[in-house]
């Protein structure tokens, strides 16, 4: 489950109770409930970043809804041995990205939904039932109908001119370490890169955190396989005064 | 589980340490444990939304409990086919109203608590136990002795005139949506209906909340079933500046 | 799982997919992932008040972990029927404070290891993947080898001297209560006894927080068996301007 439900209201507790309701074996798991309320970004890639972590079968809630009770379809995805709950509005698009011949079905069979189907929370009525329903060996082509049109926003690339990519900062995480879209492969030799993000201007790629002294600021390639930028036992955000979006240049010298 | 107890120490985990150490096979769902403190309305309110979501059998222990280690009685509930620990504080008082022949316990036989039994942490020694010796089987009349003294709150219900019904903020949630004591019925016709909080006046009873513009306050009827006062996209506590506790009028026109 | 990760990115969910992968049947507990970023002192003491509540057989995966990728030794102990992963840095120090004679090993079987192990993620890379086949069978020497050379802090003991104990704050939790490294066997007389913290006296052991009027200071012996200082349903850390580290006094009178 991914969500921006919070955990201080029973909202993803209350999806849990129906899940278990229909299929008390299953296990579910948190991605997180903290995403940033209706910040789909936020969500497309903390989603990304977890994914591919879990095994085969996992089927992926995702509610970060904004427009929910309106037209936008619900979605149910198949990629990578894996299934994708979701509304249609970009939450996925890491997942379409990866997995570009990925099955689509509209959900639209209301036999497995929690009745009456509130307007305000299909968490609850429709994401968690059919996830639950799945979870027990109900067959994704009864869940909807295939459907081709769903949004497929465009995932951000950083620009590539020989020795210079830049890109931006996608993600900043709980430590204030910020996640860029620019991957190891961009970075040539470790020791004579260099890093600019706004007037600063970071000298090398280093393997680890402690490889700075405490309270500097490095770059790293970060568990996401990007650059990221950092702070030895600090933040970055904090400390270089970081938001996503940010410009970051990385040069090979 | 809901509680009081923070994600940050280690209560609630503990709680789980001794559930599991009894009963290894229990599945343990968190419903919240960001209650704030000592708030036994907000948790009152929290549990009521969460419980009519859990299947049959399920075992809700809730501890929201300034008054551990007091003369307070540690209660047992049935109602509902499900079962309620909680101390006697008015906690369950949403649980007594939609069952007033709930069956209570008070819980007094030692046996199934964890000892020597804290005067300040009875989640771990008290609750916890007998939810889990509960859950393997024990009978709930094993667990204590019929009690009927406890505390009946009364649930603060709306003052409804022709034509014009006056309740009160309940809850607001973390997408800053402020839930009244307002049900959907007293709503008569969506189009034709005014809603009045504070200063503010708030034409029409909308279906979802993309229906208004971005960022504009609206009213809606909520997930739980109650007339809801929110901001498409924002935070109707914020833009408002609302309160638990707040008076709302819903007027037919 | 103990760790500093947060609850708001994927950490903590995304060692849990590797841990599924690996071994689907096995219990996943979170104690918290809210420790202060880096605040190996803060674990230390949460883990120590929530392992000793957890059954024979339990894995514990604490990771907060500053030195993540340099030469600091990956570890795994066998204490008191128990198992503990966690980075040698002290996390672990009243695990050995209480079982001296703990088994260590160093981490060092790549074969239990997520590949490519990354330079900032051993959470996910090390720890999880270790603990999941260790659940599933994996004999602890098949791990790594057996390690002496690890970190043993000495845990802070108060100073006694006749009828007067000197300790300090050790934590400070989600209610504002602030726990004292004195543990109860300190205390002669309850009602005989003075708490010295700052410039306030307190005078008297409780016995719950009800005893003192509400937003009232007063002393308690916690459920961690240790000397507390609280405000009867307020936070001691806000009324009395408390920190970890601050020096208390307990006289006998």
């Amino acid at each position: 489950m991914t969500s921006d439900f919070g955990l201080r209201d029973a909202y993803a507790g209350i999806m849990k109770g129906i899940i278990l309701g229909i299929h008390p074996d299953v296990r579910i798991v948190d991605i997180t409930h903290l995403i940033s309320p209706h910040n789909i970004e936020q969500a497309a890639f903390v989603l990304k970043n977890a994914f591919v972590h879990f095994p085969d079968g996992t089927i992926h809630v995702a509610v970060v809804d904004p427009g929910v009770g309106s037209e936008r379809a619900a979605l149910l995805v198949l990629a990578g041995r894996q299934l994708f709950l979701a509304p249609d509005n970009g939450l996925l698009k890491y997942v379409f990205d990866l997995h570009p011949n990925a099955t689509v079905y509209h959900l639209t069979n209301e036999a497995y939904f929690h009745k009456p189907v509130s307007l305000t929370f299909h968490g609850r009525d429709v994401f968690a039932p059919v996830a639950a329903h799945l979870a027990r060996g109900v067959r994704p082509e009864s869940a909807g109908k295939r459907f081709d049109g769903f949004i497929r926003d465009q995932v951000r690339r950083p620009v590539i001119k020989t020795g210079e990519t830049t890109g931006e900062i996608l993600y900043i995480d709980g430590f204030g370490n910020a996640v860029t879209n620019i991957e190891a492969a961009a970075v040539e030799a470790f020791e004579k890169t260099e890093v600019r993000i706004k007037r600063f201007v970071i000298r090398g790629i280093r393997r680890t955190y402690s490889e700075r002294d405490k309270e500097q600021p490095l770059a790293v390639i970060g568990s996401h396989g990007n650059v990221e930028i950092a702070v030895n036992q600090g933040s970055a955000e904090r400390v270089l005064r970081l938001c996503a979006g940010d410009s970051v240049t990385v040069l090979s010298k």
